[in-house]
């Protein structure tokens, strides 16, 4: 297959030369905080989702999975399926059409669309397409499966182990151990006056979206459309055109209303070909929507990681040496647990090392998930921050201002265009009360109260390929294209508001059409926190485009030179002219073309330079001493991403951020049943995200309003992914200062609490 | 409501400075006989028409009509067809989000949605929305009307004379006569040596598209979303946005496939406004189709008229003086029938008069149908003009021919940018065998063998706005979107080989959308035999844009000048370095950005000078002198469109031009019972469209292919119109050949003809 375009070698560039706009000296539209555009549809039940699609004579698809976490598939025996009421087709590996290579190395596939050596419990046997959603679960049941089941491994430290069950041929090691250094590791440990070292572990965490993955898939003659729940259109589109063999052309990849992704719906899964190749062989459309039970098995997670960190620090705050070793499980097929970036690149240190390990155990494949690596580096990061601080008896929040960074030591040292930490972490202190927050252990019964702070940097900023169309109809009214998806952030609103900042347009008027490949300009998947940075200058290009257009309309009407007229509240206007004006309602231009079209493309990011975003959090908790119980009382997230386009919608991003960080730090865990190699939470029952009474009333968000000028023409750096990187850490720097412990695992959770509160007891 | 486009004053112009390319030097794909793009969808069924829509939760809808021909609704009583099982709406009048201004002179509207003054036949009384098609079947007869029926007049001659029934309160007769002058009309014929003088009728005519009108309307929140049986999505936004006081962006309107519309699509009809407010009133989407029977009485027609038309002429074949006296039907409500423009402008004379009157009666409004007026109008020019040459004894091709223009007489003597009509009449004439063909009677027992000529101009040669945009994906294949619809003349496979000349691109790697406001650039509808001249230099441009994108990336790759590079068979190459060379797959430009976009616009048409089509048609007949039965034999086009694009297309233009030539000569009627006001054929078993059986095996197309290149990029002229101008025509020459009988009355049928053929036997 061809490399989706983050694997790229080639960085990529804008489309053209791309003007790169001056920034806005105020805004009268953006920054405010301002509802969804689409909270109606959302609301009301009116938004179309890729589950509400109903295509005339549609058939159903459902997939029949290997039940074993280890198994060799001997024989398929379809025959009693096939003859089902209302059944149309089995798929199996013995169809040609199915033989489709899946799961890539460098080296070449390393697995195939319905594979009989399974290598985890979920994996793709069978598909069948019938009539109704019940006629095709029937048929699966009727499929009879005969299997050898394999010894199986479900933990790396196994994994890894001599003798271990193979996973593939080549060992369960990913190839290659990643190893990243700089300065000299030993002399910075020599140079050290303290020193901490621990290793700490984090969970398997599965995505689950509200919305389920499926795809809708008809075919026109050579001609494939689907209806998918994706976060990239295009990237869908150039897995179908690889998979089925067909020019990019043939296939149109339609986003609709989305209901989240988190990073689960940002490459293709199997399904969305399953659909494809049985509406081919049926002549039908088919819908194959996944369940959520199947969610939790197929559609990726974050990688469980065991952090060894080892830091060194002077006490005048000076970090020496940081040295991470990491080793993190992948899953059954290729993928990487890396973790590093935040040791390396966050806070100022000579002497640096990084070590990564991946490997394979028999469980679903990792899957980018908000700011992949990110939370667990922070997990073991910002807790052994929190122990050199107390080390050289430093505020945590003083011990990091020692150490704020303004160039990218892992890339190349260059200057970052802009550096919000230090701000984060003032400004949040300062909001937080974070002096009074501090002030000693505080009893309440059985109940010890503590605060704690994490910091966090985001890798990627974003940027081009971005292209943006913009049409002004000749009411004023405008069309906004782009092949970005909005999945659930507000990308819509805040694309929306660019718009009407640039042309004065109400909100209202201004429609903007789902993402599709067939009709809307190339943008890569929404993701890594880079959707608005990526597409937003992309966007204010395109209205500007439009209102030069409309200007020179103007100025010709007017008979006045192109730079001495202004658009402003719907006329244009000649500067020291009072009675030269025309309402763009009647400018003959506009009349007589009937609508102005803008292309805007995103400029190059800048060369010399590197962007991130930055991030602060802080937290209150109480632990209950008996029962290890931990209620989060109040969060705080202080963030650096530049520019605030919407000051709800980021608040939204930050609110959503951290609760999703109460998960991973809290609540959330894959288990893996020793015995049988199976989950046994992959439902919504067991499996525990936060809910409303996991989150504390008390959020709090703190915009560090400065745009990055530098990096972009709206001055926007991505916020997604951080808010949801340090909250662990800041929850379990809390706790431990509530009671002393350091939690190593995640998640903490009142079983494990309680057994440390008790240990802590027994040793006095 | 704003005006349509095609009503502004100001002329369109282009969107920007938009380049004119220099024409193809030689073509590769453009001109080749190939078959459509879309052929395997529209043959295998699974195009899908916007009749195949079925939206979950989806109401159909039908309309209650006037079976009165002039009537006013007393009262309309709702309350039974309301309780009918699964009736979810009922709309009428007195609903006010039903009382919509509709029918617009200069001064405002003439009538509305559901107005209580029925002025004919068909009129929209009542709406309703209901589970299925039969409940709303059912509801409409359970609504019950009371009438006051009114006089009524369905014919002109009738409707102008004093003490009609007023079918407006100003009186029958459209306001204004047009008069159009040039020269002295006194002097003209006093120079003539022979005059002709005769008074010719043509009868209604309906569209009757293969497809019949009808909209799916959804509503998301204030957003409408219709799917359109429409020649111009554009249009029917525009016209919706009107009715609802709606910004245009808040309306989508989608083609899908489109089964032909021939004018009567151009247009919205009141089913579409109907559609919408029912599906926002009952909060679902509603569908609404109109049935076969409705469509003859609802949707538009080609106007009946009465022209007399009188010419002079010298012996030397100088036509001295043309005056045209005109009079057209133009239904119940504000339209014009004019015919005048070949009389004024398709043959060189001094002097010129043509007066139009027209008048309503009580029936169906016209709209324009396949050159409006035209082959009316050449129904009696070119009947005169054989009638003329006869006089002075000239073979009529002859005669034509020395009246050949250069410059448009009607448009102040401007210059043509081509003219062909010598080469359409004589290399028409030497392909049909023309002096063979009318070398004397021919008898075989009862039937009398003759030949004809007709030939003709049209009007309208397209021209901006007109914006294109052509994707080219990483992988070479090519989408392309356009605002223009492919109403079934091929205009995709056009597009498509435009792209493929450009870009090299095999044809079945390019895929084309529907026609879109959401999602694709402004056109204007898909009529006037505009779209390939008005829309492919747009597509040219955009392809070219994209080329030269590809080029500048290949030469920046090769480290050349960007006048160095060529693009050839997949490759870039450096001119004179033949290893120098890198194929498009692995640019790197291209990988970085995955698609490159071209946007085109079409140029401007030169200011100083004017284009039109021209044509000449030649038919055989024969005549049973006993039955008055006309058996064609053979029909001949040879036509000047400006560059041949696809010579089986194009073929298939002329081919279907005569073809409904021959219903407009032969066939073809609307008949409105005189004692009831009602069509009494409103079917397609008593409405006779040709079928097989009338068209002859013999039918040729001569495509004079010389590019107009001065119009535009692709030298195209329009070509679907003018192919049925002068069929009928050219028929009653040929019987006039024949017979010796000069048939004034269209459509030519054995009844009139045996009468006429009794006639001249009485006189010997």
């Amino acid at each position: 297959m061809r490399k989706p375009y983050f694997l790229l070698k080639t960085p990529p560039t804008t489309p053209e030369p791309a003007e790169k706009l001056a920034p806005w000296a105020e805004t009268t539209v953006v920054g405010k905080p301002l509802p969804r555009v689409d909270a109606y549809e959302r609301v009301s039940g009116s938004a179309v989702y890729a589950l509400d699609l109903f295509l005339p004579d549609m058939l159903y698809a459902a997939i029949l999975r290997c039940p074993h976490a280890h198994a060799i598939v001997k024989k398929v025996d379809t025959a009693a399926a096939t003859k089902m009421p209302g059944v149309r087709a089995v798929l199996t590996d013995s169809d040609t059409e199915a033989r489709i290579p899946w799961y890539f190395t460098e080296k070449g596939p390393t697995s195939r669309l319905f594979d009989p050596h399974c290598r985890y419990e979920g994996e793709e046997i069978a598909a069948v397409a019938a009539e109704t959603p019940h006629q095709a679960a029937d048929a699966l049941r009727a499929i009879v499966v005969e299997y050898e089941e394999l010894p199986f491994v479900v933990d790396l430290d196994s994994a890894l182990k001599p003798g271990a069950p193979l996973i593939h041929e080549g060992g369960n090691q990913v190839e290659g151990t990643l190893v990243y250094e700089r300065g000299d590791i030993a002399k910075g440990f020599a140079d050290a006056e303290a020193i901490v070292e621990r290793t700490f572990r984090t969970s398997c965490e599965i995505h689950t979206p509200m919305e389920v993955h499926g795809s809708v898939a008809k075919w026109d003659g050579n001609r494939l459309t689907v209806w998918d729940t994706t976060q990239g259109v295009f990237q869908v589109q150039q897995s179908l055109a690889d998979a089925l063999r067909l020019p990019l052309s043939n296939v149109r990849v339609i986003g609709q209303y989305m209901g989240g992704g988190f990073g689960s719906k940002l490459e293709i899964s199997k399904h969305t070909v399953i659909a494809a190749i049985l509406a081919r062989k049926t002549a039908r459309p088919v819908k194959l929507f996944i369940s959520r039970e199947e969610s939790f098995l197929c559609v990726g997670n974050r990688p469980a990681n065991t952090m060894s960190l080892k830091a060194g620090v002077r006490k005048d705050g000076t970090l020496t040496a940081m040295h991470l070793i990491n080793r993190g499980a992948v899953g059954a097929y290729p993928g990487w647990a890396g973790v590093g970036s935040q040791v390396a690149d966050l806070y100022t240190c000579a002497h640096v090392r990084v070590e990564e390990t991946c490997g394979h155990i028999n469980a679903g494949q990792e899957r980018a998930f908000r700011a992949p690596g990110f939370p667990q580096c922070s997990w073991a990061l910002e807790q052994v921050m929190d122990e050199l601080a107390a080390a050289i008896g430093l505020d945590p929040v003083e011990f990091r201002l020692t150490s704020i960074p303004v160039v990218s030591q892992r890339q190349g040292g260059k200057p970052y265009t802009s550096t919000g930490l230090r701000q984060c972490l003032v400004e949040g202190a300062r909001a937080f009360g974070w002096d009074a927050a501090r002030g000693g252990h505080r009893r309440n019964g059985p109940w010890l109260r503590g605060a704690g702070v994490a910091a966090c940097q985001w890798g990627w900023p974003g940027g081009p390929p971005s292209t943006v169309i913009v049409r002004y109809f000749a009411d004023g009214s405008v069309s906004l294209n782009m092949g970005a998806s909005d999945i659930g952030t507000g990308t819509k609103t805040i694309m929306a508001m660019v718009v009407a900042e640039e042309l004065g347009v109400a909100l209202d008027r201004i429609q903007i059409e789902h993402a599709d490949t067939g009709t809307t300009q190339y943008a890569t998947p929404s993701g890594g926190s880079k959707t608005v940075p990526s597409d937003s200058p992309a966007v204010r290009a395109a209205a500007v485009a439009v209102k030069r257009k409309l200007l020179a309309m103007g100025a010709e009407q007017l008979e006045a030179a192109e730079d001495e007229v202004v658009l402003k509240a719907g006329e244009i206007l000649v500067a020291g002219s009072p009675d030269k004006k025309v309402r763009l309602a009647e400018l003959e231009g506009l009349m007589n073309q009937q609508v102005v079209i803008g292309v805007g493309h995103r400029e190059q990011n800048p060369l010399d330079k590197v962007t991130k975003p930055f991030g602060a959090q802080f937290a209150e908790v109480e632990v209950n001493e008996r029962t290890g119980e931990v209620r989060i009382l109040r969060l705080l997230g202080a963030h650096d991403s530049g520019r605030v386009m919407n000051r709800l919608t980021y608040q939204n991003q930050v609110f959503g951020g951290m609760t999703m960080g109460i998960g991973f730090g809290m609540t959330e865990r894959r288990v893996l049943d020793r015995q049988t190699g199976k989950m046994v939470n992959s439902n919504w029952h067991d499996y525990k995200i936060p809910t409303a009474m996991d989150v504390p009333a008390d959020l709090t968000c703190v915009p560090i309003d400065v745009p990055d000028n530098e990096f972009n023409s709206t001055g926007t750096k991505g916020l997604g992914e951080p808010a949801t990187i340090p909250t662990a850490a800041a929850i379990a720097n809390a706790v431990y200062a509530a009671t002393g412990i350091r939690v190593t695992d995640a998640p903490i959770n009142p079983t494990q609490l309680a057994s440390l509160l008790a240990d802590q007891r027994k040793r006095g």
